[in-house]
């Protein structure tokens, strides 16, 4: 008599196994379940179509109309390995059923705060802008270097969207002593609160901050909410971190505010990407650049499958996953992302 | 009959008095004591003279041989304006005659520790390196971007010289669960466990750490103390902060280190400032520039005078100052600082 | 044309409106949707099954066997306001139409954490045991009186159980420099290390440690966790602090350990409330008693009230309920919990 | 050829050399220096006298007046082992010869200000007076239990003398989220801003705190800085933690005001130890008593050797000690202390 273990779809695409699994995950997943999986490219659907009958969970952004879930009945937990939730799943269909979804936003959350922190310091204390006077031969020593910049410490601070990094980046901000103001409308004031932050109005935030994260994930809700009024009601010489999606803020309106020299950025996400080569921000000198890299560390990647294995292990014995962030009915339709740039190495 | 006042001489050149006092700072200053100073330049020798017998506390860098101090039998505190103590003044007849003598070391504390921490996760995730590419037009998107970039959370990282902006430091290195590990010739180890740090002798300290900082005051014993050897020692890929001076580390040796492209340095503090034109460190791909700014924010120079005159208040008063730095019989006369280019505008 | 507007069943029995609700937030309630509710007493079944046809939210303890909830087409959420989920809900049929089912075990995190601190503090300096030594007539001054008796600083701690409580516990127990273990059998051993804490086995944290907190929610799995073979494993004068429910723990293997002066304990929850007159404990000088008042501040119950109509209010805009604790259908059947003493005064 | 080793007195008394080094740090001491010393009682004065001419450091509270000192050229560290400065030295005279002075007070910061945390977490949350109900079977279960008390969390909190204990206190304090002001007439009011408290008036400090702790050390002038105009200041069902000495507050003051029950407060220290038997606070119901406990643990007094021989070596090298707390010419006058009741065992 053998025993029937349970199947697992490995379908990471873009991504690609050896992105997102250290060998021991890979190893500790072999001993969980059977896995299908293709070394290089999408699951190809005649693959999928298979497994379904068997299939006990998905690793992966696999498409899941509802006729494939309704194929699929074992199927108990559906983990995406991009950090937000694609509109290729029939989210109602799994929620019906109790399927677990489940994204690896929590695998950036720890990076993304990092490059966050890093990148409001380089503003403030002109770091990059220095290193490149110090190579054109234009360097200022001593306090004449300084002139305009500031210390982080004690500084007032704005953070747009409360959720994975904000919470990071709050603890990543307790030793400077700052002010940290948050806006998210989806959270209740007591939130901010209990994570010693005060919860304010969006204008609020903008009029009162020094530094501006924005860290917004994108929703149907949020396009352009960060536009030319709302710049407008930024301090002289505010600071705006972009790091979440360029689709929260109006970029023109940006580009904009940012080429009139009142206020300055750091940007790592943009509507087109590769920005085009031409874009004028390209040689601004009020924006640090960077290049969609705030989230997308190796350990970052390897962090999703370590944390994939660990759930879809707690699923297998019957308890529900607490590493991953769980999808939740109200509000995963409401998600807008495209695939990003992470694409596996050809 | 009139009350006689207290007389302060208030000579701050190569910084000014706008430069360290704020207007609330000097009216209190006005409100402690009879002030005699000039706008610009040193308080010439002839006022200084004239202070002599009836000055009781020098706040700046007013050289003061045994004579002087001779002159001015109602001198109860020395309070030197910058960072380190210069040896223009008979130290030994001032701890005779307990006169408090004190830097102002930890105005600069907080501004070098942020700035130490911003030059650590620049380097760590490439900040400035990446915002040089993209401006290039080369730059990589996603994980294309990072290659070889690490992030500072749970990294090993050590610190040369264990004083004022070390343990502000490690505070700020608290929320990334890093391994710290100091060493400091003037402490015992007890004093680095005391702040949740390792103690280490310094070839470990190179042999285990991802990020080392260099922070120590320069000192006569501690000349060239990381040199081609210590060099050696350090990990493939491994960061130099280089914040204190210039001189703690065998220069030659760190570029020659940095040409190779074996580590990666960023510096604040050279041999010869203005760095040569032509200096190859100018164009290194492996080094981040700054050019002696880690310390000098305008915050931090008017802290000098807000420490400084809280002092004063507590020694008028019969206490002993508690905001400037001490300075020790034992050690002072091993400070090596010359004065710096953080001379006032002209 | 009149609105219909949301009705809600506010059903908090065997607490009462006021334990939990302040004015503030039943006038937020009152703002939100009609209430139905009684003031003393559990609301009656005849009014309980006249909402059903209306009613949107219950808050309470109000028992839903499957042919209420079916009577119910508009119910979207269940939020008990007791810690812990009952099991006169079917919450099977809850998940399958997606009411959003939650409990207000969050409101005692704080509260109850901070009296494990202060037991771990009372039995390590030896507190209560020297005030009534002090009362005796007895006292001992100075080191005299501190024999046998330690800090908890830089101490081995263990934590069995790692929810809501033990993660505030941790965060008080930072600046003790602890080393602190925790075991939690629902847990990938990463939760804890995102912690900052050791993930151990049960038999490991006893050995290692000089205080175990004893904060697991009673299941179907864990009762008499802790029995005599476990309690041997203490080391010598180990402390015990046991919070959560006495079914935890083999409470006569525990007495007998106690009785023989090896370990010594903080027990706030008995198998038998009131525990009995003439129970040996309660001359116990190896105890410090407690009678079930680690949670039920007044603060606690009102923030009871509090996160219920911030969570409703979510609930009303289409959005996921984020301050109280959400039941997931894996573990919530496996929940132990009787209704406690904490009743609404007479 | 032999080498003269240095000379150190070892004079602990009221303590004894094994209260306060393990046997590693008298290894230690004794690989430094020669060590004269008797293993119970003071060093006699003959030995004390004979010492004079070649003794480099004394560990101890032996009596120097000036003669002495005249009569110890190479004298260069006095330290004492006790937590304060005792007026039988003439301190005088060894600032004017650069003679280290310093106290073991660093020694007892921790396992006092555990004990403040402790004592304020006792009275908010009624732990002792729980657990004495329990014992005579009157406890109150559940919310019952907890009439009047309340969490510390969010509570304002008072501090009186801004020492060592105070902030190692405030670190404590820090995860409770509490506003905590201090009063510290020796200090000016950023000390406390830096340390992330509020600097206040006394009369302030006492309006606004649910808790006040005093920390204060006795100096010539704040004996009963706390008296019964200052106790009228407390709000109704403040609490009083006592740890410094009892000569800051005036005690029958102190005494009145809990009888009347308005107020509660933790006394460690009494103007007479023992505390007569049959006085009235033996048998307050609104009193934690502990009996000059707060410091005087075993690692404590451990410690105070450790702390010394780290210092030794250090002066031993030429450099300034940083471990024990040295004295101020300004302030060491001012200290008035009595021995304690810490002395050796018979």
């Amino acid at each position: 008599m053998t025993e029937v273990r349970p199947l697992v779809l490995l379908d990471p695409h873009p991504r690609n196994n050896a992105m997102i699994l250290r060998p021991d995950d890979r190893a500790r997943l072999a001993a969980l379940a059977e896995v299908v999986t293709v070394e290089s490219g999408p699951v190809p659907d005649g693959v999928v179509d298979q497994c379904l009958p068997r299939v006990m969970a998905i690793l992966g952004q696999t498409a899941l109309p509802r006729e494939r879930i309704e194929r699929a009945p074992n199927l108990k937990a559906v983990f995406n390995v991009e950090g937000n939730f694609f509109q290729n799943v029939d989210y109602t269909a799994c929620f019906a059923r109790g399927i677990r979804v489940a994204c690896a936003a929590p695998a950036f959350a720890r990076p993304v705060a990092e490059f966050a922190l890093a990148a409001a310091l380089d503003l403030m204390r002109g770091i990059t802008a220095a290193d490149r006077a110090f190579r054109a031969g234009e360097e200022q020593y001593g306090w004449r270097g300084n002139l305009g910049r500031e210390s982080l410490f004690g500084a007032d601070v704005g953070i747009v969207g409360f959720g994975n990094i904000a919470r990071v980046l709050v603890t990543l901000l307790v030793p400077f002593g700052c002010t940290v103001r948050a806006h998210d409308p989806w959270l209740p004031p007591a939130v901010m609160r209990d994570h010693n932050v005060l919860p304010a109005s969006l204008d609020d935030l903008l009029e009162s901050s020094k530094v501006v994260f924005v860290l917004a994930a994108p929703t149907s809700e949020n396009g352009g909410l960060i536009g030319a009024a709302e710049l407008s009601r930024l301090r002289d010489g505010a600071k705006i971190v972009l790091l979440s999606r360029a689709e929260v803020v109006d970029f023109g309106a940006l580009a904009h505010a940012l080429a009139s020299g009142r206020i300055e950025a750091a940007i790592d996400v943009f509507p087109q990407e590769p920005l085009p080569a031409a874009h004028p921000l390209r040689t601004s000198g009020a924006t640090l650049l960077s290049s969609h890299r705030a989230g997308g560390l190796d350990s970052a990647l390897k962090l999703i499958g370590e944390m994939a294995v660990d759930d879809l292990a707690l699923v297998l014995r019957g308890l529900p996953p607490v590493r991953l962030q769980s999808g939740h009915p109200e509000t995963i339709g409401r998600q807008r992302s495209k695939p990003g740039l992470s694409e596996a190495p050809a």
